[in-house]
C-alpha cells in the first residue's frame, strides 16, 4: 500500500502539519464517507468516541464505531510515550499511539489533514472531506507542554475553560496550569472555608490599566468554580490528555484570603479583595494556625486535582510586614529562623512536607530556591532562565516560562495600538525562538527540565475575547516549539501558521491578526507599562540577585 | 410492561418535568449502563446521534447505535407535529415523535428525568444514571416558541451563541429571531458591501447605563459574523430544530450602515457608528437606489437563512428627517405618498414585495401595520399586545412579545441592586403568567397568534454572562408558557424551577438568583430607567394611537 503514499515523514517533529501535505489531492488519498467507521479496542473507547465527536458535528457523518471500519486505531508501545504513527491509504487511515496520549495527538494531526471546515460544529455543505495520503511519525520534544492560565484577576466561566482546554488539545498541549487564587480573587469553592469564595471571590471594581494611578473602574466582578465544577474542568481535560494543575499562591498574593479570613494576615486589618493590580504589600502571617489552615485547603485541592504537582505559588512575597511586625519576628526566633528570606523558606517547606507526605510534588515559581526544598519540588522559571539554571544544577525538577520568551500578556508588537501594552515586545517570532534548554547547562543538569509553558497573566483581559487576542496565535507557536526538535526555522513555520489561521477562524478564535489588533481589539487612552529589553534586563536582575547560582 | 410503571401523564403539557416524578426510584426504573444502546432508524440518525452525544460526556457511556439499544427511537406520525411520547419500564426507553422535532423533544426529556450532572461535559463519577418508570406523552401549544437575541448593540462571539442555542433547545424553543443589524452595529458579513463590516461591525465606545447624559465608556466594542459563521450558526440551530429569523432593520436603527455609506441616508452626512442608546433621528433616504442595496443585501440574507420568516424590522422610525428634507418630499410627491408615515408602509411594501416574490414571508415588528401589507406578513407585536390584536383582525399572523409579558432586558425586581434596571418589574411569575392570545380576540383571530417570544435587548448587556443573568430563569418560564395550556400555576412551577436550576447549575448558566443579583452581577452607580406601570402604559398608549384598531 505504501507505494501509492507520496509523502513519507518518518519523523515529523512539527505541530502543524506542513503546507504541502494538506495542499496536495492524489489518487492515493482517502476521503470519508457515510461508510467510513471507526475500529477500536475497547481500552481505547475514550478516543474513539472523541474522535467521532469530533468528526461528526462539520461532516455529519456518524463515524459508528465497527471493527470493519477505515478508521482503524491501535497501540503500538515501541513507538514511546505520547508518540503517534498515521498512514492515509485509500483503503483507510490508520492511528497507532505509542499510548493512548499518542494515539490521541494522531487523531489531532488527523483533523489538520482535512479542510479547516473539519472544525465548525455544524453540518458543511459543499465541502469533500479528502485526506491527503501520507505517512507520518511524530513525537513530542518535552513531556510538559503547558499553559498557564490566570482566572483569578479576571474570572473565566467554566464553559469558556473547557474551550481553552480543547483549543489546548488541539495543540496538543498536555498542561493546565490553573492560577485559582490571587489578591484579586479567590475562585475555587473550599467547603471548609466558606468566606473564601463567600468574600474573596468578587472584588468592588478593578484597576483600569497599568499605570500606578490608574482610575478604576467602579464595576464589581466575580465568580468562582464550585467543586463539582472543578471536577467538571479536570476530567474533561484529562479525556483530552491534559493534566491541570492547581494553583493555591502563598505566602503573598493573598489579600482575597485576607478580606474572607483576617486573622491569617499579619496585622489583622479588615482588608478588601484587591481592586489593584501588582505586587501586594499583604502576606499571611506564620502561625502553626495559618499553615493548617492552607494545609486544610491543600487537602481539599488534592482531593479535586490527581495532579502529580501542586502548587503553592511562593512568588513575589514582600516581607515588609515581617519585618515590621513583633509577632512576626517573636515567631522567628522561636522557629530559630535567621531572616524572612529564610522564613519564606520555612513556611513554603511546611507546605512541600505536607503534599510530599501526601505523594505530592510541590510546584511554585522560581522564588521558591530562595530556601530548601524537598527533592520533589519543582520550578517554573518565570524571571528570564536564570531559576532555571539554578533548579537544575541543585538538582530539581524545572518548567521553563521565562517571560521574555513566554509571557502572553506582553505586548505584540510595539505599535502604540497594541491594547494595554505591558512588558517588552513578544511577537510570535520570539515566542517561536524560545528555547527551553539553558545552554548552560550539562546534558544531566538538562534532564531536569521538563518542558514549557505559556504564562496568560489576566490583569488586562477581562473577557475570553481579550484571552483569545492575547493567546493567539502565540500560543500556537509555543505549542509547536515544545513539540518540535530544536531544529526548526520561523520562517518554515510562517507558512504553516497561515494556513492555521483559518482553523483558528473555524473555530472562532479571535486571534490578533498579523497587521495588529483589529479596532475592537484596542483599547485607546488606556495606560499601559511598555519596557524596552534593557529595562526588562535590569528588572529582573535586580530581582534574581538574592537566588544565587 | 405498563404495570411497573407508576406514573402515567397522558398529557403532560409541562416542560419542566414536575418533581416528584424525577425525585422516585421504584423496582420500574431503567439504569443506563455500558450495554445501553440507542436503536433508531437511518432517518433518525441525526437525533439519534445528538442523544448519544448528550449522553455520553458525563455518563462516559458509549452507547452505540444498535438494533439491540434499549432506548428506542422511532416515529408515530399520529402523535401530531412536535408531540412526543416517553415510555419507561426496567426493559428500556421508547421514545416516539409525531417527528423528527417531537422525537428530539422527547429526548430533551429524557435528559430532565436522569440526574441534573447529566448536563455535565466529562465523565461524573459516582452518580447512578437512573431514569424513572413514567409514560409522557405531551406537545406544545404554539408553533411559534421564540428567542429574540439583540447580538447589534453587544455582539455575541459565535461560539456564545451556539452555546445559548443549546440552551434553548433545552427548553424546546424552536425560533431563533436574530437582530443582526442596529445604529450601533451591523454584524452579518455582507460580500456585495463589504463596507458594512469593515466600518459598521464597531463603534468607538458606549454609553454607560441608561440616562440620556450618561457618560461614555471609551471602549471601542464590535464584531460581526462571518458568512461562513453564519451558515455554521443556522445549521446547529437547525440540527436542534430551531429555526433562525434573521432581522435586518429598516428604515431606522440603521446609523450602522450609514456610516459605512452615507450615501443611503437623508442628509448624506458622514456619521459614526453610534456610541449612544435610544431612538436615532438619522434614518434612510427613500431612493431606488437604497431601495435596490437592501434587496440587494435580503438576498444575501436569503442565500444563508432558509427561515421562510426574513425580518425586515420597521420599529421606532423617526420621521423628522423625511419631513425636513426637500428631496425625500419631492420623492413623496413623485410616488404619490400622502405623508410620512405612508412613505416608511411604501418602503415596507417595497421590501415586502421583494421577499414575497422570493418565496418568503416579511416578519417586522409592529410599527409595520400602520401602513398595507402583503397577507403573509408576520407581524411581531411589542408594544404591548395593541399590536396583536391589530394585526390578527387584520388576518396577519402574529408573535407575541408584549413588553409587559416578554422583554428579560426589563428589570427583574424593584430592588436598587438590579443591574441598570429599566422598564417595569418583570418577574419570573409575571412572564409565567404571560398569554400569548388576547382575549379580545375571537376564535378565528386568534388563530392568527403563531405563539410568543422573549425579546433580549442587549444595551445594557456587555457579555454573555450578562446575557445568562437577564434571561434565566425567566426565559425557563417563558419556553415553558409557550409549551403548556393555559391552565398553569405559578406555585406548581415554582417548585419544578427549584429542581431545574441544578440543570443550570450543572451548565454552568449565570443566573439570577431568586434573592437577587449575586454582587459581582450588580452594576452600583450606574443609572437605569426604570418605570411604573402607569407611566409604562401611558407611554406604550402614545405609541400606538396611530395604528388604529
Amino acid at each position: 500500500m505504501n507505494a501509492l503514499i507520496d509523502v513519507v515523514v518518518e519523523r515529523l517533529t512539527r505541530m502543524l502539519i506542513p503546507r504541502p501535505i494538506t495542499m496536495r489531492a492524489t489518487e492515493g488519498d482517502f476521503e470519508l464517507d457515510g461508510t467510513t467507521g471507526i475500529c477500536a479496542s475497547a481500552e481505547l473507547a475514550g478516543v474513539s468516541a472523541w474522535l467521532q465527536g469530533a468528526l461528526r458535528p462539520a461532516t455529519g457523518l456518524s463515524m459508528g464505531e465497527s471493527s470493519h471500519g477505515s478508521i482503524r486505531l491501535s497501540m503500538e508501545p515501541a513507538l514511546g510515550a505520547e508518540a503517534f504513527q498515521l498512514a492515509v491509504t485509500p483503503d483507510g487511515i490508520r492511528i497507532e499511539g505509542g499510548d493512548a496520549a499518542g494515539l490521541f495527538y494522531g487523531c489531532q494531526a488527523l483533523l489538520q489533514l482535512l479542510p479547516p471546515a473539519v472544525f465548525r460544529r455544524s453540518k458543511v455543505s459543499g465541502v469533500r472531506w479528502v485526506v491527503p495520503a501520507v505517512k507520518i511519525q511524530d513525537a513530542p520534544r518535552f513531556a510538559w507542554r503547558g499553559t498557564m492560565l490566570d482566572v483569578a484577576r479576571h474570572f473565566m466561566p467554566k464553559h469558556d475553560v473547557l474551550r481553552f482546554i480543547d483549543l489546548m488539545a488541539m495543540h496538543r498541549l498536555n498542561v493546565l496550569h490553573l492560577h485559582l487564587t490571587e489578591d484579586q480573587g479567590w475562585r475555587i469553592e473550599i467547603l471548609r472555608y466558606p468566606r473564601l469564595t463567600e468574600v474573596g471571590a468578587w472584588r468592588r471594581e478593578s484597576q483600569v490599566g497599568a499605570e500606578a494611578d490608574a482610575r478604576g473602574d467602579g464595576r464589581p466582578h466575580g465568580g468562582y468554580y464550585a467543586q463539582d465544577d472543578i471536577r467538571e474542568i479536570v476530567a474533561y481535560a484529562a479525556e483530552r490528555f491534559i493534566t491541570v494543575v492547581p494553583e493555591i499562591e502563598s505566602p503573598g498574593h493573598v489579600q482575597a484570603a485576607l478580606a474572607a479570613y483576617p486573622e491569617l494576615g499579619v496585622t489583622g486589618e479588615q482588608l478588601e479583595v484587591w481592586t489593584r493590580w501588582g505586587i501586594n504589600p499583604n502576606v499571611l502571617n506564620v502561625e502553626e494556625s495559618t499553615v493548617d489552615f492552607f494545609t486544610n485547603v491543600l487537602d481539599e485541592v488534592m482531593e479535586l486535582f490527581p495532579s502529580p504537582y501542586i502548587g503553592v505559588g511562593g512568588d513575589e512575597c514582600p516581607k515588609d510586614q515581617w519585618r515590621a511586625d513583633p509577632r512576626t519576628q517573636q515567631r522567628m526566633a522561636e522557629l530559630g529562623v535567621q531572616d524572612e528570606e529564610a522564613l519564606q523558606s520555612w513556611f513554603i517547606r511546611r507546605l512541600d512536607d505536607h503534599l510530599t507526605a501526601a505523594g505530592r510534588r510541590l510546584f511554585g515559581w522560581d522564588e521558591i530556591l530562595e530556601g530548601g526544598l524537598a527533592s520533589g519540588a519543582t520550578v517554573a522559571s518565570w524571571r528570564g532562565m536564570t531559576g532555571a539554571i539554578t533548579a537544575a544544577r541543585r538538582g530539581h525538577d524545572v518548567v521553563a516560562c521565562p517571560d521574555d520568551g513566554a509571557y502572553l500578556d506582553y505586548r505584540q508588537s510595539d505599535s502604540a495600538d497594541e491594547p494595554i501594552p505591558v512588558g517588552i515586545v513578544l511577537t510570535v517570532a520570539d515566542v517561536y525562538g524560545f528555547e527551553p534548554i539553558p545552554a548552560e547547562l550539562t546534558k544531566d543538569e538538562a534532564r531536569h527540565v521538563l518542558g514549557g509553558q505559556a504564562n496568560i497573566w489576566t490583569e488586562h483581559m477581562d473577557s475570553p475575547r481579550m484571552v483569545d487576542f492575547f493567546a493567539f496565535p502565540r500560543l500556537c507557536a509555543l505549542a509547536e516549539t515544545l513539540w518540535s526538535t530544536k531544529e526548526r526555522a520561523y520562517d518554515d513555520f510562517a507558512g504553516r501558521l497561515d494556513e492555521h489561521l483559518a482553523r483558528l477562524d473555524a473555530l472562532g478564535v479571535e486571534y490578533r491578526r498579523p497587521f495588529g489588533p483589529l479596532p475592537w481589539q484596542k483599547r485607546p487612552g488606556i495606560a499601559g507599562r511598555p519596557s524596552t529589553p534593557d529595562q526588562r534586563a535590569a528588572h529582573i536582575a535586580q530581582m534574581v540577585a538574592n537566588i544565587g547560582g
